[in-house]
């Protein structure tokens, strides 16, 4: 397959093609990690840009190892103190870098939709981090890659998302990326949280977290972001811990050989109890290895699809 | 020409022929940013430190990337979290650094002054980034070679600069660098900010946009900083734009084959409005292409002059 | 010797031959920085990452010089903008970027024991750029690399340490590891920041001035720490200066060919006057400079006894 998407926005415009084809070039670059030099030229002399409009440290971090194991130049743009806060539009502060000659913008922004905006007004890769409660798109990526990892297909599994799905970009990318490779998706938490127009994706919908995790396969937490709270989504952290947080008892009702994943940075004693977390089949630091094979399976596709 | 300076601080000190010899290194740099890989080693094992005390995060990316295409190590002193809000001096500041023996700092300071103090007492190189109100040597440069990479020549032509010219390092350094060359320079804007005085730096002075505009080869707009409108310096932003800023009908006063420039980022409806902007010759993004180009050439001659 | 530790938590673990055996290697690392091409390809491919807790430019910058000039890979991970703040654990976090499989960690906290836990989480290299008022085990070196340098020996030196030793992990380090080369070590300081404990760590401690002057071959200046005035600890900076800061008359009881150090930022005009700093045998700005070569054996050696 020859690749030839200068840019990822979202797994929803993708085919499982190419997914797979992401999947299998991440699969030939883990190894790299484990050299004990870990760096392939693939990428020298190409410049790659970190465009963080959101903060993000452990996504950054990943996509700048990545980058760097390719042996590309990364820079960050700090936003923060840059012309943006002059008033400048994300459109003009991405043309003027693009016009330093460089290959790749990573985007992460608050706004559904931004990587998108800057990808049609750019002839560089555009790589979405994360936009508002829309797609994450390389998270998806290496927890399918995980997963595939771990049971050797994806075709059939049943996959349960539990927590905060409506604000969750993670959830609409995992939910769009699994369904795409054949694996049953069913959300689950509070209603508020938890619409019924998920379907629509192609998720089923349940309330009762018993329900998510008799047949699963997978067991996908979410984390509980405490700012939701705020807005009346939640009645108590509490509460919702005690419904749908898994301790050791709702950790029973997970069928054998399940796995347990999270993307982290977890809430512990929330979604998710600390014994729970150092059990065997809790893949949640597997997750953060494969994200630097996917992210770097990522910008070499799109890098190396332009000219 | 054998380059001997080690620093540079302000167009003001340099002379006809240096100019031209930094212009023709940024020439046979430019070519390698065109390249698949953009990178050659003339400055390997050398450490260049942005030493920024005031933010600029555009001028900062294009000097590192300029550093990292010649193979530089480049690092970023961030002084908001350093020493200096300890009360420490910008000297003893500089000098523990060298001491780390790094070849090069960029510097950028709120204080007309700073980066001259600076290279009088470090033996490294020092690139003047912008310090207060005195000079931006690198962004005349860039102005400079993208008009003569425009037009083949700076002899002759007539540059209008037109804006807020008493606050502005940048219009100091091009009044400097293009009268140098042999262009005429004329500066416009309302009187409280077009001091009369700016004739004795050789540039011919107008309160009417027509007379600037009307023989202008090279129409060069500045942002208006919002700021300045704060300590009465303008009636009001709106005002300004009205008399100054640059739409459809005033567009029309400008000669054929004139070229519009900005030194971004750009207020879009002030000083400029958009469907400006997006005209042929307007060269907005050559200026930022070309700022990579002079600033390999910046950092290389300066590096190169030492031992 | 064979180097075995994969971390540096403080010099209170370390036996006098790991101390030689730093020092050693050192010295073979400081003629690269005085090369052309500055860089050794040591750690070419290696992944260091900056963990720092509390902000210091100087230590992170002096840590990232260090590891570019042996050609690893070095990252910042910005704690203020990253999940620390979303409340997950420091174990949490160095984990979490442990397992993109990186190969050292250059921790500072404010809190004592936090490289300590750290490095006994993970299986990466650790090293302590300072913890609370714990440790900060490379400026004791640079220290003692410095006088090393100078006198050609430690043993039967005599290192006078003036100012806050209470609050100053520099001062328990720099008391640990002149100690164990076999210097003879006095504190001095008025009695509220300088605790008669401290003999328990084989320094002798005093409040006079004189007596910590006279025979003193090494005269070593902390920097004092502003907060603590504001804790009731000193009276005055300008009572601190008068009896225990060192200007023309203090620095006449100084014994001929004693140096004077000082680990930065100077407060000039309170510990140190400004013509002590200028003097020959002031030798605060060879401390920086040692500071590279002193960590780039630390990175070398810890890093390279993994696997």
């Amino acid at each position: 397959m020859k690749w030839n998407r200068k840019d990822l926005i979202g797994i929803e415009y993708l085919g499982r093609e190419d997914l797979e084809h992401l999947l299998e070039t991440a699969a030939s670059f883990k190894e790299v990690s484990s050299r004990a030099v870990k760096k392939v030229p693939a990428l020298r002399g190409k410049t790659i840009v970190n465009l963080f409009f959101e903060p993000s440290t452990r996504t950054k971090t990943s996509f700048e190892i990545a980058a760097k194991r390719l042996s590309a130049d990364v820079l960050s743009f700090e936003v923060a103190t840059s012309s943006i806060s002059k008033g400048e539009t994300i459109v003009d502060t991405a043309q003027n870098i693009e016009a330093m000659k460089v290959d790749c913008f990573i985007v992460r922004h608050s706004v559904a939709g931004a990587a998108g905006i800057i990808s049609r007004n750019v002839s560089s890769a555009v790589i979405n981090a994360g936009d508002g409660c829309h797609e994450h798109p390389t998270q998806a990526l290496l927890d399918i890659f995980t997963v595939k990892e771990h049971f050797g297909r994806i075709d059939g599994l049943k996959v349960a998302i539990v927590g905060d799905i409506l604000h969750s970009r993670v959830a609409r990318s995992d939910i769009w990326g699994f369904g795409k490779l054949g694996a049953e998706v069913c959300v689950c938490g509070p209603p508020t949280i938890v619409p019924v127009h998920l379907e629509s994706m192609g998720a089923s919908v349940t309330y009762d977290i018993k329900d998510a995790l008799k047949d699963a396969d997978v067991v996908y937490l979410l984390r509980l972001q405490k700012e939701r709270q705020k807005e009346n989504f939640l009645s108590s952290l509490k509460e919702y811990s005690m419904f749908y947080g898994i301790d050791a008892s709702k950790y029973r009702m997970i069928k054998k050989g399940a796995i347990v994943m999270h993307p982290g940075p977890m809430n512990r004693g929330v979604e998710i109890k600390s014994e729970i977390v150092e059990k065997k089949n809790a893949l949640i630091l597997n997750q953060v290895t494969n994200g630097i094979a996917v992210r770097m399976s990522v910008l070499y596709l799109t890098i190396g699809s332009i000219r």
